[in-house]
């Protein structure tokens, strides 16, 4: 199982007046994460989203536990790997480590998806393709 | 079971390239909306942080599901509720309207927070106040 | 001179940790007045996408001085006014009002752009709208 | 002259429905960049917040131009500067580069602030300490 590891520094801007981060600026780093895991394996996604027919792995659910704050100046570690495939789907899990410990655990589901040949402007969930798991087996 | 609706412009700066909304900021409008109810029952947040010895209702978890997007320019409406109360702790749920269809729904599970006096500086789950039930019961 | 008036609310995640708005923050809530002062002449900015050859109005500029910072909870008025008109491009000034002090002063220049004919994806500033003149001055 | 560089990789949500760099993030990037240079010789924000009678140095003016656009997944350059020195405050530059060319330019003015003794809770402007300068001579 491919795990990618970054680096977060928590900027000042991220931070609310408890001095902490303002919790939605957590989806903004694991959102970075997960683009920043299908550019490990060679899946640029602005490259992606002009040579697939891809409009994007859209995300339809979230969760998410805050079990440690982080403060502003902070570094820390985010874990990203993909516990779970389906057909249209994925599911990513992100860890966000203050040294040993698990500060905050997310998990995205995700949708890829087209372009629907059959209503001009919309979007529809289409099946992964094949040389998405190829790279990710082969990371 | 008090329920308060917010009426919620979707702007520009919240749109990502896709055109609709970018997923973390609906956590910021949740997070208004659980202000915003607080206050439609006379709990002032800034009052709050001063009057008791109170430091937040910390977000320990959220969840979210993502059902219809929104754009840039739509007019929403974001019903918020408490469906469960615990002793220190109560969840807050958000559905997010677009006409009569569940466009997103969130819940976030929320710490009633106040200053430890064993430790300087740290802050540990306390009590919900008494008050805070008959302000809900009476509104 | 048109002069357009909204009340903002300063919210909890638009704060630092130094407890007071978190600068760019204000360049959101101006970005929103000039779209609002735009609406109140009936200019609605994603109708106007659609139906005009227009790409929107982009920011080529800005600046502001802070005077009076803003804390969580503070309800403040911001007026917006156009006061220089240029061929393709205008002068947008905000002020952020605390009661009766001038708190934040921000201009923004922008430039009305539509499709370039001649290089499609492209932009190209073009001549603002006769029609928008006459909406302000029968404002 | 001390001139820090810094890469930035434009992210999907700090992008807009134009596909470009929603404008007031740039002010985000900049903001980073003046801790970023300030730790580049020593001077750790969340350090300086304790160890000096300091409250940080608060921005009160800004000015940008926006030459040409950022799109999601660019890697820009972020040259940051300091090309004014007052007594209790600095004038910070940035320049966002696309390659050879100058995309963003901005400046800001921060004042160095620390706590009041005249008044609890109140800030004032303070003089710069002669430290800074001598690691901005010797960086």
């Amino acid at each position: 199982m491919l795990t990618v590891s970054r680096k977060v520094r928590i900027e000042w801007g991220d931070c609310d007046p408890a001095g902490i981060v303002y919790f939605p600026r957590y989806f903004e780093y694991f959102d970075q994460c997960t683009v920043g895991m299908f550019e490990a394996i060679g899946f640029v996604k602005p490259a992606l989203l002009k040579a697939y027919d891809f409009a994007g792995f859209s995300v339809v659910g979230v969760s998410s536990s805050f079990r440690i704050p982080s403060k502003f100046g902070d570094d820390v570690i985010i874990l990203t790997t993909i516990p779970e495939w389906g057909r249209t789907s994925f599911k990513v899990q992100h860890r966000l480590m203050k040294g040993d410990e698990l500060a905050v655990e997310g998990f995205e589901t995700r949708v890829w998806v087209g372009h629907d040949p059959a209503r001009p402007g919309a979007i529809k969930a289409r099946p992964l393709p094949q040389e998405l798991f190829e790279r990710f087996r082969n990371a």
